[in-house]
């Protein structure tokens, strides 16, 4: 019977353990199960959960999805401007050049929007005229062709379309100068050929060269058009970094002011011509046509960056509305050449230093050695004429200006630059009687940020 | 000893399995203690981790307790404007007539806030004048009573209290002339009788009519008030959209400029009434009591809208400081209607497309026609006297102006809109030698962005 | 052989058994090690996880390791203002005086940034001059050595420094009006010993006394610096809350206009002198060096606060450029006193409410008394001569102000604060015919939200 019930006992035992193993079995599965769901939450949550970024890129807000977004950027650049040798006839001192923050970001797949007020400006101290720098929407139909209605760069040069916070010299060459900086209006644009052919062709105000103007002056409009090529785009050959088009506006101004007439600024941002027989005069009439062609090319390979662009802009022009007019042709070109010293790839948006400088680490950021020459010519038929029927004086303005700047930038971060440039200027006519006008030596120094 | 021995092995093992099911139950009571502990940590985390959105509702920072919030939102409105047969009196061509970015909010459960700059404005391209829209802070001491101190809305225009990304056609109409557009002070509001009935009563520095004036340039105040009724809005009959009210103002102003006297524009935003003997003149004097009253209502019942409203705005003017001054009552009335092609409802604040028009999608968006009459009416007061008596000019400023529009809306999404109105608007004096000024017949269009 | 059977049956079952066991010792394992990966997943993820913050401190994104940041945040200050028995030479009414959204953050290790706009401003309701408060870049080496870069306070004054959220009375006293406001140039700065120490020295483009200038008006540079003292700031004793120190500038200003001449202006920020014999005329010239020392001192002590400080500011000026020069030293003082009933803490950055306002709730907020004595005087050479050589007219500005000014702040919470000021303002010339200028009577209220 011992047998028997030691036996009874163990079988006793082997079911108290079977069922101590069966609920062991039973919160096990629950276990396992919560975890799975606990997961599956998780990761439902993650895949609605809104992406928050803060960085070196950017700050931004995203929903799950990605179609909504809204990031704050932002581009600032104080400079310290010495012009050297000039008797005070330039203001030396410190500048606030671009206080720009952005707001930029997408509104489901169609709608994507940047603005972007200036608050830098003259005298921007004081109480002063901030302005918008761009304000536009894309209407996003496909790669190979969106629509851009509002403020927006005029798709005519090729150094205007680099960004403030990437062209190399501290300020734009001469092509700028013919050039619309901002217009409102509305442009077709997109990539063609996987991304090797992009075009913009717009309907917009109309802008004198050089200008940003928004406001519709005279209800003319003008018509610009840019096709830009980087055939080897997507190889790996040498010609890689290669692009070049041709860019051009046509349209009709008629009326007199700033917003119709040019003015044109040497790299030391001082104006050297104006239609009319005073200094910085806006009376004169743009009474016809205005067109402008500009050829264009740069080439980036490792280190090397190479920028070049030719613009003429002729325009009819007459001292009274309804006066004898002329269409007088002013053209300017700029060569701009830059090697980064610290290995780093040379592109049309600027270097990424490889080793950004850290304080105590040993990161130096990189640098980068500019040089550029360029010219802008004033057509000679401004000049004939009395002082009662020419339309330029050169006494006043001059008739050529030939600029080489020198530079060197040091990228200390991806967001923070620091810039020194030399920019000489030599002129053809421009100061009393007959004499060449001053050559201008600006020295300028630069702090970027940008995020 | 065989059995035995077995039974002793048996039972070892069974010990041995019972000391494993024992060391089982212990960790899985662990790890269920754990995997509760996370969950618990989980939920109290969810519970404190701040809220962010990114949506067509737009961007937002909230707390985890919702009293504290930002939200970053913006309204954007480019037009293209034509006005046929003008003889170009008005500038056709692109304008950004809105590019107003908001940041609101709430800062705790007492204070929220609203901050909207406008960065459009004539010429913005230029170094322009930008201004505050909005600028105000709300004290929620309860929804029956709350304060809200700064620049805002004077409460007494039924279209001018509706978002400016929500009007049905593309400029508001003529008692929107009428009336302050913002003015800068205090005002009490609040909604009683469970939200069926809203009032605004506020002191504020003052505005001539349809101005946006914030600054205290006489020193003497406006009183300003509205009540408004939507007596079915908690019902689901007919009447559920019906809303009607009435509003007003009274005050003194004194002085004179354009802060103090008023100019009538038509739809299309052109000039066509103003105090003096020239066009644009500002030189004559407020010299007293500026009284409006202005009965409202709207009714929205699925795809219809209606809105209808009356002002008239009494002002004492002279022509001199401390001469001859008459008190003269100008009025307007305007009656819209609205109606949802693709039959979502119609609503004070807009139409919500209810399949967003999508790329490639089978979405088309909402699309909505509106139809507009309206009149201005000068006090004929005005116009007694000669070229040195009276207070304005009929052969420069109309007597009466007759407006009937008509508009399409397509709500692509809800945050993007592309507008089309036709505007045409007859006058009743207002040219040379007792002539009819020109009947202005507008063409706009607009991309409307909002978010 | 049925015990041996048995035997069998219950070997055999617990080998079932243990086969059951390792099954769960197996699932145990697979979990167990599940919930491990997952928490390391989760902490891992929390450790990249970007950081959102949304309360009364303000509204930030922020990378998880925190080098960059971006935080949004404001001030807002709605005045009434009235002034007592003028005649309404003074505009009583609604004021915005400050609308400053602000973005600041952090771009990596290097590179801190503040962005302030200033939208208020003289009739900011109209198209008008908004301005940059703040616009800098700090450079951080080290905390004992920072470069800001850009537009910042110039760090003379005292009150000047306090921010305009904090400052005790509605207006500031008058020796702010002898020092610079804002100034765009190139700081270093930094705290030594321990934070006991701190200084600022700079260069910048120069402004006149009380001005926020920031263009390169004439080319020349002013030089500032400053050295604050706390001796006891690491201690717990009776003087911890001690600070002393002494700033001063030195430079050349040459030229003339508002930028370069200052205009000097009670608390109730109306102008009581300027050079020239009329009101308001900047057409006398800066002709030579400006130099300003500027001794100053704050003490707080549990609910006490009293600030002091005194200003000479010494300044060549000429009636005409090239004409007889005359170094002039203009000198204010002040002195602030300010007690919190509620009895929280008084500082230098204000007051923070221990049980703030809450509707419905028991906390009240804190309250604050302040009292304020202060006196602007002018060189007594400035009105030596007759009409035709002096460089001031009493007739037009007064030669002395003596003011006391009497407030109260109510913080309601951290984020809003209700303040009203009395200040009287007595003047020793400035009216007609050697008679002094009437006692100003300045009754200003204001809501303050910051955040």
């Amino acid at each position: 019977t011992f047998a028997v019930s030691s036996q009874a006992l163990a079988a006793e035992a082997e079911q108290v353990e079977t069922l101590r193993v069966q609920e062991l079995e039973q919160r096990l599965l629950v276990l396992e199960r919560k975890l799975e769901i606990q997961n599956e939450e998780a990761a439902a949550k993650a895949k609605d959960a809104p992406v928050v970024t803060a960085g070196e890129k950017g700050f931004s807000l995203k929903n799950a999805k990605g179609d909504y977004e809204i990031k704050f950027s932002g581009l600032a650049q104080i400079d310290g401007r010495y012009f050297i040798g000039d008797d005070s006839a330039f203001r030396d001192g410190f500048q606030a050049r671009r206080l720009r923050p952005t707001i930029q970001g997408n509104l489901g797949k169609l709608v994507a929007f940047r603005f972007t007020p200036e608050f830098a400006g003259s005298g921007f101290g004081e109480a002063s005229g901030n302005s918008i720098v761009d304000a536009y929407f894309d209407l996003k139909f496909s790669p190979a062709a969106s629509l851009r209605v509002g403020k927006q760069k005029g798709p005519i040069g090729l150094e205007r379309l680099q960004s403030g916070g990437s062209i190399e010299l501290i300020e734009r060459g001469f092509p700028t100068e013919l050039v619309p900086n901002r217009d409102l209006g509305v442009a077709l644009f997109g990539e063609l050929a996987q991304g090797t052919v992009s075009y913009t062709v717009g309907v917009f105000n109309g802008t004198a060269d050089g200008r940003d103007v928004a406001a519709a002056d005279d209800g003319l409009k003008e018509y610009e058009g840019r096709l830009f090529v980087e055939p080897f785009k997507n190889d790996y050959g040498f010609f890689k970094g290669l692009g070049f088009g041709i860019a051009g506006s046509t349209g009709v101004k008629d009326g007199t002011g700033a917003n119709l007439l040019p003015r044109y600024r040497t790299p030391g941002q001082n104006v050297f011509f104006n239609y009319g027989e005073t200094a910085g005069a806006t009376g004169y009439f743009a009474t016809g046509s205005h067109n402008r062609y500009a050829p264009q090319a740069y080439f980036y390979r490792n280190s090397l960056g190479l920028l070049a662009e030719y613009v003429a802009s002729e325009q009819t022009i007459a001292r009274t509305n309804g006066g004898a007019e002329q269409s007088l042709s002013n053209t300017a070109y700029s060569v701009t050449a830059s090697y980064v010293l610290t290995g780093e790839d040379a592109s049309f948006k600027g270097v990424k230093p490889s080793k950004p400088y850290a304080i105590g680490g040993d990161g130096f950021g990189a640098v980068e050695l500019v040089a550029r020459v360029g010219n802008l010519s004033i057509d000679d038929d401004a000049f004939v004429g009395t002082a009662a029927t020419r339309l330029a004086n050169p006494d006043v303005s001059a008739k050529k200006a030939d600029s080489y700047g020198l530079g060197v930038n040091w990228y200390l971060t991806q967001n923070a630059k620091l810039s020194a440039d030399y920019n000489e200027t030599r002129f053809e006519g421009g100061a009393a009687a007959g004499a060449d006008r001053n050559t201008e030596k600006a020295l300028f120094t630069r702090l970027t940020i940008q995020y």
